[in-house]
C-alpha cells in the first residue's frame, strides 16, 4: 500500500476521515467574517444582515452524467450554480457548505480533482469552505449551500418587475443546451465552447452586483429564458412579457453553426429561448437605462442585451414576436424533474 | 384525473412546481428575522452575530432503508439531525433549507407526509423552512442546512476540554443501535422504544443551550461514544480520556433486555460504547459542577450522567474501564461509509 501514491487508492482504502482531511488541509480559514471553519459541529460565520443564502443538489444521473463531466468542472460546476443564485440578488458571496456523496469506488485522484475543481472557483470568487457533510453513495451527490452578504446595493428580488419595465439579459442564450445536444450526440471534447458552457458554467457574480444599480428584478438562466422570465413574472404579478425573437443574444459561433441571420428560428430559437443551464442573468430595468448598461457592458467586456419590454396584464404571459411582429408558438425545451408519464 | 384526490397522485402528475407549491403553501413566513423566504433565488435572513450553520445528508439506502422508514418520521428526522449539530454548539437554530431528491413515483401523500414530519420539527424548535431545491432522484435524497444564532451563552466548541475535565453525556446510550439490530433482524413495529429512538430522535436543543454554562467542550453523539469522544479529543488536543463502563447510562428497557446487571458487557457493551444515531449530547465541564448539572437534570427531565474523566496525553487515546478496574477492548460498532474492502 504504502509504495503506491495515495492519489491510486480510492475512498475505501483512505475512508472517511481520510477524505475529510485532505478537504480540511485544502481549506486555511483567511477570512475576517470566519470564526470557525471546518471540523466542529457547525461552523460559525460573523456576516452583517441580510444575509443571502441558497442551496442547490446536483445529482449524477439527473443533472449530470460522469462520462461527459470531468471531475474538475463538476467541483467548479457545482460551486458555480449556486453563486449563480447569489448573483441573481446582487450579493456578495462569502462560504460554502458542500454535502457530497461519493461512491466507495472513487479513487482519491477523482476526489482531489472534484475538490480543486470546487476550492479554484471558491477562490475565484473569494468565497471559502466551511463545513459540509461527506458520505458514500452509489451515485455522486453534490449538496451545496452558499452564503453570502448584501453589496452596495440592497438585494434585487424576482418581485420588484413594473408595468414599462424593459427586459434585459448578460451574455449569450442557447450555448449550453446546444452542448448538451452535442454530448448527447457523442461528441466528447470538452474544448467545444457550447460544451464548456454546459460543463463549466460562468456565474456573473460581480455584473450582478452592479447591475443592482439599474435592475428593478432578477433571476438568474437555469431552466432556459422564457421559464425563468415566468417565474420573475409570477413573482412580480400584474405583468405580462413581450420578447423579440430577432434581439434574443447569440454567439457567433453559435449563429454560423445554426446559420442564423437576423431572427433565430426552429431549432436555434428553441435552443436560445428555453434551453437551459446559460447561468446568465435576466433582469428588468425601468425605460431610459439602456445607455448606462451599453457603458457597463463595455466595461465588463459582458454584452448586456434589451430582449423586450413588460406591459400590465392580470396574466404572466410572455409573447415570443418575430421579425414581422408575428406572434411565434412558444418553443418548449424544459426539463420536468417529475415528467408526466405518456 | 380531476376526480380523484390530489394525494392519490404522484410528482410526475404534479410536476416539480407542484410539488414546490405544496411545500410554499405549507410554510407561512412568521419570524421577524426573516426578510423574505421561498420563492426567489435565494433567501434573505437577519440573523445576529456569530451565525452557527451546518449541513447533512441523508440518503436512502446509505443513512436509512425506505421500508422502515415511514416517511412522516424520515422527514422528521433530516431536520431532527441537524438541529442535533447545532445542540451541540449550544445554538438557537432559526432556519432550515431542504435540498430533495424525490423518485418520480412518490405519491403526493408520500412527499405530504415527508414535508408534514420536517415542519413538525420545525415548529416544535421554532425553526423556519424558508428555501432549498427539488428534483428528481432514484434514491430519495434530504440534504439540510439549519442556520442559527448564539443563545445566551457563547458557542461550546469541540476543542475547549482541558485535563482534569469531567465526562458527562445526556440521555441513555446505545437504544437507536438497538433498533437498529431490530430492524435488520426483521421487527417491523415503529412503536418499540428502540426503534422509535432510530427513527425519529430527539435533538436536544434547549438543554444544549442550557449546558452551554457549564460545558468546556461539547459534541453531538452521531457516530457514536468512543468515535465522537474521539473527535472531540482530537480537536481540544492534549488530552485523553477514562470512560468508565459502569457509569453508561442506559435505559431500564434496555438493561431488561441485555440482563445488565451493573456494568454493560459484550453486545449491551458495544451498542452503548461504539453504537451511532442516539444523538444525545457528549460534554466535559471542569470538576465540581455534578451538583447544578443534577439540578438540570431534575428540572429538564433529561439524565445528565458522568461517565469518565479527562487528563493530559500528547495521544488522544481513549480507555475503557471495567468494574473491577481492568481496561478493557474498544468495542466497535462503527460505520465506515468507504469500509475497506476485505
Amino acid at each position: 500500500m504504502k509504495t503506491r501514491g495515495t492519489s491510486r487508492l480510492d475512498l475505501s482504502e483512505i475512508g472517511e476521515r481520510g477524505l475529510i482531511q485532505r478537504i480540511r488541509r485544502a481549506c486555511r480559514p483567511r477570512s475576517a467574517g470566519l470564526q470557525l471553519g471546518i471540523g466542529d459541529d457547525a461552523a460559525l460565520t460573523t456576516l452583517s444582515s441580510p444575509q443571502i443564502i441558497t442551496c442547490d443538489l446536483l445529482i449524477e444521473g439527473v443533472h449530470f452524467q460522469r462520462r461527459w463531466h470531468p471531475w474538475r468542472r463538476l467541483g467548479r460546476k457545482a460551486l458555480s450554480v449556486n453563486l449563480s443564485d447569489l448573483a441573481a440578488m446582487a450579493a456578495v458571496p462569502r462560504f460554502a457548505l458542500l454535502g457530497l456523496g461519493l461512491p466507495p469506488k472513487t479513487s482519491v485522484a477523482e476526489a482531489d480533482a472534484l475538490r480543486r475543481g470546487f476550492l479554484e472557483v471558491a477562490e475565484e470568487h473569494d468565497v471559502e469552505l466551511i463545513g459540509g457533510d461527506t458520505c458514500a453513495s452509489r451515485k455522486i451527490i453534490l449538496a451545496v449551500t452558499v452564503l453570502g452578504e448584501q453589496g452596495r446595493y440592497p438585494c434585487v428580488l424576482r418581485s420588484g418587475a413594473r408595468p414599462g419595465d424593459e427586459i434585459f439579459v448578460t451574455g449569450a442564450l442557447g450555448e449550453a443546451a446546444w452542448g448538451l445536444e452535442l454530448l448527447k450526440r457523442g461528441h466528447r471534447s470538452a474544448r467545444h465552447p457550447a460544451v464548456r458552457r454546459l460543463l463549466d458554467p460562468t456565474p456573473r457574480v460581480k455584473l450582478g452586483r452592479r447591475l443592482a444599480a439599474y435592475a428593478s428584478a432578477m433571476i438568474d438562466l437555469s431552466d432556459g429564458l422564457l421559464t425563468d422570465l415566468g417565474h420573475l413574472l409570477e413573482e412580480s404579478r400584474g405583468v405580462a412579457a413581450r420578447i423579440e425573437a430577432a434581439s434574443l443574444p447569440l454567439s457567433p459561433c453559435f449563429r454560423r453553426h445554426f446559420r442564423v441571420r437576423g431572427a433565430p428560428r426552429g431549432k436555434a430559437l428553441a435552443l436560445a429561448a428555453a434551453g437551459g443551464e446559460d447561468y446568465e442573468l435576466l433582469f428588468t430595468a425601468a425605460p431610459g437605462q439602456a445607455g448606462k448598461l451599453a457603458r457597463l457592458a463595455d466595461e465588463t467586456g459582458i454584452a448586456i442585451t434589451r430582449i423586450g419590454q413588460l406591459r400590465a396584464s392580470r396574466r404572466p404571459v410572455i409573447q415570443l414576436v418575430g421579425p414581422g411582429g408575428a406572434i411565434l408558438p412558444p418553443p418548449s425545451a424544459r426539463f420536468e424533474h417529475f415528467p408526466e408519464r405518456p
